[in-house]
């Protein structure tokens, strides 16, 4: 027996007999899709065709009721694995709900609040750009204006983290706003998208007044964590707990199914800050690690680039005979920007022979700052700085809580 | 009064008189170089000049004696902080210490073992390629045919980890080759030299059979730990204890100062490998992290390389608009490996669209296997694969550690 991409098939597998799709074979075995979102690989010879294809249970359309007392807030939808389901004619993962279908598919949510849902697009966030993230950002703002108390934003967890990054520096908010993912999809008896998606409406009516990213703590059910948007990683492929606070610990914590909002002591609070957006982007930056060995002619990949971000070793360096390349970049009016590819710790370019001369080819420290938030920031200053003598201040500036503290010497 | 760098000064600081020298200027506040190598920023008004320029200590040339009745191993010295003093006329740390050096100024070492000296040469870290990468592979090989029990490669931390891993690909060895550096030269109080040299030396001795780096577990002075070199990233610029496993827990822990070696159930023991030297490399090899708005023309730049790997998002995903460019460098003869810039998990492109359309745009899955990693190897099997068609199964398949298992799907 032969079988094709999307047979449906079962598997006797373990005592049991699992339903699934073929997707294709791997040596002699056979990849095949559960109706669970996992996939096991299996010897051919266990599967037999079946009839009927599995299809999804769609989930059941409640009418959208929503209870005028309670406080508004904004649910944005981009896409990503919070608004997917699995496709079990491919056994591929897309993007199809929408926040109204988020809604209806969680109905707690209507019992914390009342929503105003819009899509500015739908991708999978590998897909999300810089112009993206400015229509994101003036979609944020306009409606806080409008009077919403707090956003959510779901996103695709891959580039979740740039983008949170990026609202965080174009605008200052009174309100939470909180960018919320999941990393299985909805019909996965695994997914987290509830539990997430319950947490962010919690933070959305709490008295957080900053933007961040609300994702499980652990592998347990138990809390989700509030990411500060400028000192987060997404550290793991695949976990629930995939997203972790760098150099930092989370600005708060939402206890599930309670949503109970605890917030860190230097969070920013409801308030504290007044509106405001400044949501121009300089997109020609560019963003490369060293590694030993590298042809210093990659460099010129970045040649009329307003800025790059180097993720270089330790301290911040790169090997000797890329310096050449780095300071004819700097003298040509690209800001370069050093950071470390350790990502924990701080860059000092002041210790060592090569520090010093990378100093001295005009590159900028980048402090504690990861090499993402990095990048995001430097698009932001670029197109923000008034005067050309401010982007290195800038850069050294904390502006999000994505330093330490403003940056003098190596601290 | 004005300073220049590396003038003598006192600087009147919290009650006590500290000798440094001086920097340069930042802001209104002078960055001074104190005697016991850290930097302090102090408001340029607390500096006053001194006269004679502190020197640092020389290490006492005591005889090097050697007991012929304890096993022979080699030290192998390349440079980096554990061979560096802080130069005090700059303020910067150079590479001075040969293997000789390190054991003159750590006495213990000689109660541990005899020991065959070599430096095939000397330079900070982030100045290590693929060349010296074999050279060092061939010194190990020869040493340890003619009988040394143990080599220990005194390597900067910058690149430690890309160098060990190649020496793992490299080589199949009999006896322990542990690499070790230090995160604070020898003349700082805080320095780690001493303890990881003398904790590599008794791991020298032990029943390990791999290739491992050997540092601070943690911050205090209590064990080193063995980290697989396939499986190990720096992951804090200052730390003593940077260097941490990823997906798995060290091959083994060294106490200090009892130097008692415990090896993990699965380390490989001394004498189960044959010894054996393939030290080819294909050095036309690249990286690339992804970040949302590359414009796929960066890719170009690695044209004609023979091998790229790719640091995507998530599972291993990158941005629909380079899949074009990532097809053409396949169709050209360049392999293309898929890494994650999450570092923890394993890439599956057989979840999202994006990664399906990947792997028909012919690139091949790394897995578990860590970006650098995933260099190093790829540079160490283009040139060793007999027929081409080896290229993609040497990649997925286990050799060193660097993946829990074969790939055959995702897992």
């Amino acid at each position: 027996m032969t079988y094709s991409n999307s047979d449906p098939v079962e598997v006797d597998f373990a005592g049991q007999t699992l339903k699934g799709i073929y997707i294709n074979k791997s040596g002699e075995n056979a990849i095949v899709k559960l109706s669970s979102g996992y996939n096991i690989c299996v010897p051919e010879n266990l599967c037999k065709p079946r009839d009927a294809p599995y299809t999804a249970e769609t989930p059941k359309a409640s009418p959208l009721e929503q209870d005028s007392k309670l406080p508004l807030l904004s649910i944005i939808s981009t896409g990503g694995t919070i608004a997917s389901t699995v496709d079990y004619r491919t056994g591929a993962v897309s993007s199809k709900f929408t926040a109204e279908d988020i809604l209806r598919s969680i109905p707690e949510l209507g019992k914390i609040a009342r929503y105003h849902t819009l899509q500015p697009f739908n991708v999978l966030s590998e897909n999300m750009n810089p112009a993206m993230w400015q229509e994101l950002a003036g979609a944020v703002f306009d409606e806080i204006s409008k009077g919403s108390q707090g956003i959510i934003i779901t996103h695709g967890t891959d580039t979740m983290l740039y983008s949170a990054a990026a609202v965080s520096f174009m605008l200052e908010t009174p309100v939470p706003v909180i960018f919320v993912g999941a990393q299985r999809s909805a019909d996965r008896p695994s997914s987290d998208n509830a539990m997430n998606a319950i947490c962010s409406a919690k933070t959305g009516i709490s008295e957080l007044g900053e933007v961040v990213i609300c994702m499980h703590t652990n592998s347990d059910d138990v809390t989700c964590s509030l990411h500060r948007a400028t000192r987060v990683r997404k550290n793991h492929t695949s976990r629930r707990d995939a997203f972790q606070s760098v150099g930092r610990s989370p600005v708060g914590e939402v206890t599930y199914p309670e949503g109970k909002v605890t917030l860190a002591k230097d969070a920013v609070h409801r308030g504290e800050k007044t509106l405001r957006l400044s949501a121009k982007l300089e997109p020609h930056c560019g963003l490369i690690q060293y590694y030993p060995g590298m042809n210093p002619d990659v460099l010129d990949a970045f040649k009329g680039y307003k800025g790059l971000v180097i993720s270089g070793t330790g301290l911040g360096h790169v090997g000797t005979d890329c310096i050449e390349k780095i300071s004819a970049l700097t003298k040509d009016g690209c800001t370069v920007v050093m950071t470390s590819q350790c990502q924990n710790g701080s860059v000092c370019d002041r210790v060592y022979e090569t520090g010093r001369d990378l100093l001295n080819a005009g590159i900028i420290e980048a402090g504690s700052m990861l090499p993402e938030i990095a990048l995001v920031k430097l698009m932001w200053v670029l197109a923000n700085a008034v005067r050309k003598e401010d982007v290195a201040r800038l850069m050294r500036t904390n502006l999000k809580g994505e330093l330490d503290y403003d940056i003098r010497g190596c601290e």
